[in-house]
């Protein structure tokens, strides 16, 4: 704030011993002033210390490897999951202040034994197969391009049935519960409660019938009762979206750019409480307007080519990098070929809280 | 009232001149004493004038087909709908005192002009096709088994594109709009604005993806904006809430008794503010339990074959039967055969009010 | 609508005995076509039977005095309450569609025995006291000017302490409880439960702290637990917002026109479920914009000297008058004194079914 | 976890050379596992940094006074706000992980220029007189036992007319907004905009009248528009649950435990997004129930004398001292006289994110 505006400086003579101790008092007393720390408390906009910055998924894929090789799964570790740790974030493993984004990494016959926390978790499966993740006791199958969700309480654990490795992404609001102390955690069972390896889960069958609630489900839950949100579901979604843009129907949030956002059925709101999950798919050529919204983000590229403009510097993205959006940094999106882009972020927090502002900015580009 | 405590009887001494003189001038002046009408106006327990009701479809149809041939459809008369008359509503043509309940029949060909109303109104589609309702300006195609919503304020019209003609069932809330004084009505284009005959309807292109919503529609509306729930949804719905029941899960009303809600995805809640629509299913040899419920429905058979016991009369059901549940009637539903129901009801009205109750009865069969 | 577009009208051939037998199987089969009801049942705009009425306090009290002379108050009858039954819904104690507006009069010592219902109902005093009504077990003083609330299955009566009769307005849902088949009833105690006259009831000794809610009462509840708005807080609220318009502020609802809504403290909405109820102040020599509203209002002058324009008719207004209007027809308000209006309307209903309009017209005077 | 499972121990062999360079590789890429941060991370229960304790107002007073002999007061610094910093806390002005408790002292003839931040703010003044708080245009005068809220994105700015300085405390979000990244600050008038010093603000005589809300505000506001809540009104609220309790009515929270929550009177809920205002009033001799919950408070002795069980040790408390509870840290109130306790907290954003768990321990003293 100095630069905008003539402030009261403490004369020389104000320096002296006295403040000094007047200092040292209020230190000891467990005190701080505010005039001394105005300026970073309470910044004229967000000038958050998570960076913008993004993972390549040819670097990460091989380092999960190497884990896969290296680190056993089980109770204890509970998981095999490398987190991104926000280069702005003093080395924890935090994607942004509020959420968590780890792949995580399992050989096949591997279990990942069963727990449940307070903390509202998600899976997105950019590629591979043959993991049944077990949700309070229903096995949800995991697919290239399905979210899958673990809301927070409810028991899961997962297992590779196949013969072959797989990787994911896990989405957690771990930073935020970590910061807020609400977190409560509490084991399973060691080996799962049903090895069973279904299609579909129950949930699926029984909430998934667009504009259809089954009457022993008339309770709204905080969180969706849809574990799995298939693939097959998203991608007709956009695809019709850009079709009915083409026959002159308001279908697109902008010329080009289809978006859809997973919702809770129950009440047509965010899946969880805390976590924001939508995805995106750009038209090849488009070039979205650049935005700044307050809250922060990741994506990941779910497919094709492009780039984005975050911070004012380009980046070229491809299949499963990854990249994150700190509260008020302009990004924009740039599709080389049509480009597919699954995004979380920590919105309804700041909506519920009451602090969401977005503007769209002039093009710098 | 009166069979349960002692009431303080006017003596003969009263029932004088004098009084009379004070009920002349009562009536003079537009005023009524509560005490002689405190019996009908607040009974013990719901005493609906409206009767448990059921009309046959073997003879609805017929008449339908023999005003097709005798009524022209057209501007002013707009629609060929013959309305269910409960006979405790003298006559008028008001299936329960809150719902509109008729058979629509278009003809080859035939066009039912565009207009708009405050009423609500959904179509249910026993049997047939050819027929695409435009709902403001988006065709909508009408076949066995779909819901189509026009929720109020919404243009349209209706054509028969096919060689044969077409009935279904209309529903609204016209009574419930007549008796509040709330409503408005204004024609549109006498031909239909749009005369496609997709497959699809742009709404359900934008909206029947489940779990999804798009970017472009993430304002709440108090109605649902998808035009058509498709009876291969429901179908399924309902089939695996009956599997899922025999696996051991917690997914149907009560046993053998599947159901659905149909739902306005923005929200979770009924389609449209004045009208509840549902679908059950009861496998065959299922007895639901006696209910009573405060509000009334209107239910047709969709397939199958059965009874309902209502207000105490057991009555065969077929195909296309209707029948009506006034407030507080017991009922209950028998299969013989797999037994299917479209169901719609002034439940929300009920709730939003807050006078919903419900009691399940001992069984007296 | 005759009167807008050119209709398809029928042929004379087509009146023939073929259609005459075909009306005739609609009739014995309990159908009503929709082509010859059309315009009565769907109207351009709000056609209310209610019509706009005024009763005059001075018609009014002399005869619940006679009613106080002449009929006892006790179990079985239960109110000596004398209700406005508007003239164009057939003789019926409406004061509109869904309102019930009645005098109660209740001479010294008398007592109105206990009893609940789902109907909502509130008293308010023009004048008097006296009175106090036991709302739960909760005495509740009645004193000029305020506003009693007993909520829908509410146990309530009603006993007069003082050495002089007393005379106050009911409302209640009535109407549209019974239209809407809802309703029930119970008796209570027929002496009162609780016979202490304090000045204040627990429910406001509780709940009537601006701003403040007590911890013991965190569950948000349909109607309001405040028994009592008491009149010196509603003169305040009133007295205030002229006071704070003098000096610039954005404080009335139009020049000249203060105006509180009585809310649900648990959730700042309306009273009860189906009844708003409103304080307006017009300073003296103010006039009203015309408004049209859909949903209808009993209004009662509660002090000072004005007239309303009522559907295009002037009426002047005295103390205690009581006047209705009815859905959508036009009003005004003008006042040569400071003028005090009592209001309560179904807006709840209107507004929870999204059947809400209104519109200010140009002045017609 | 370790202590409560046998976990999958790394060999002595794994911990080998490759794994350390699998670990370094992590860190050069941006990464952290989650193997060996499990614990810390989700935690059995919320293990919060921050620490209970207590600031005792017979030190923080002194202190406020040397600052106010040597800080000016004025643009750039802004406030003479001297912060609580939580000992867990690592030096941050931080009361709790989301709250800021500051002392704000200022001298006669003293001014605090305008400005407004996304920050939720207010002030609770335990003693003095003589300040004036402009919000939004509206000066609002502090004193003993007022709260006084400026929600997000009010200007406000204080001045002192008397000829004596005055100590208040001021609670905000300023460490949530900070965590979030979502506060943004604009500096207003450096005089400020309006220096007459009402005895009420224009919001309270809009506002302040129990159970009315005015026709000029019916649109819900996420902070309640109310800008102070008077200590006679807060005083009286408590007062009446002690003797209704006496009485026999469910009034208060426990025995002899009587608290108000300052509430939004559009909704009902709390008086702004993040931060939760009550006022708790203890019965001399009252003891409460141990109690934990998720979030965390700050209270301050109003009045009285007493002491609180915190984490297992016992504090004397006397008028004006301050302690924190954290997250899930079991407390218990004692109250040697009657004991007056100001509280405030971030349970509004625990129960938004649905985050919310409290227990009732047995008593362990």
């Amino acid at each position: 704030m100095k630069a905008h505006v003539e402030t009261v400086e403490p004369t020389v003579e104000q320096e002296t011993a006295e403040l000094q101790r007047l200092y040292a008092d209020f230190a000891s007393e467990h005190l701080v002033p505010l005039w001394t720390q105005l300026d970073e408390l309470m910044p004229v906009s967000p000038a958050p210390a998570a960076r913008p910055w993004v993972w390549r998924w040819s670097r990460l894929l091989p380092l999960a490897e190497r884990a896969g090789a290296l680190v056993p799964v089980g109770r204890g570790g509970e998981r095999r999951a490398i987190a991104l740790a926000n280069p702005g974030l003093g080395g924890r493993p935090y994607a942004t202040p509020t959420l968590w984004a780890a792949i995580q990494y399992l050989g096949p016959n591997e279990t990942a034994p069963e727990h449940r926390h307070s903390q509202n978790a998600f899976r997105f499966v950019v590629e591979g197969e043959g993991v049944w993740t077990v949700v309070n006791g229903d096995p949800v199958r995991m697919s290239r391009g399905d979210l899958l969700l673990t809301p927070g309480w409810t028991f899961h654990g997962h297992h590779n049935v196949g013969d072959r490795p797989m990787a994911w992404i896990d989405g957690l609001d771990i930073p935020l519960a970590h910061y807020l102390d609400v977190g409560f955690f509490e084991f399973g069972a060691d080996r799962l409660t049903n090895r069973a390896t279904p299609d579909l889960s129950a949930s699926e069958r029984l909430w998934c019938h667009p504009g259809l609630r089954p009457l022993s489900g008339l309770q709204d839950t905080a969180s969706s009762p849809i574990a799995a949100y298939r693939w097959p579901y998203t991608d007709r979604a956009l695809r019709e979206q850009l079709l009915l843009e083409e026959e002159g129907h308001a279908a697109t949030v902008e010329p080009g750019h289809a978006a859809v956002r997973y919702v809770n059925p129950t009440t047509g709101g965010d899946v969880m409480p805390t976590i924001r999950a939508e995805f995106h798919r750009l038209r090849a050529g488009t070039e979205t307007a650049l935005r700044r919204e307050v809250g922060s983000s990741v994506f990941q590229v779910f497919d094709g080519r492009g780039s984005v403009v975050l911070g004012g510097t380009e980046h070229e993205l491809e299949r499963g990098d990854l990249f994150v959006v700190p509260s008020w940094v302009p990004y924009a999106l740039r599709a080389e070929q049509q480009l597919d882009l699954f995004r979380f972020s920590d919105a309804p927090v700041v909506e519920r809280l009451h602090f969401a502002r977005s503007r769209i900015e002039e093009s710098q580009r």
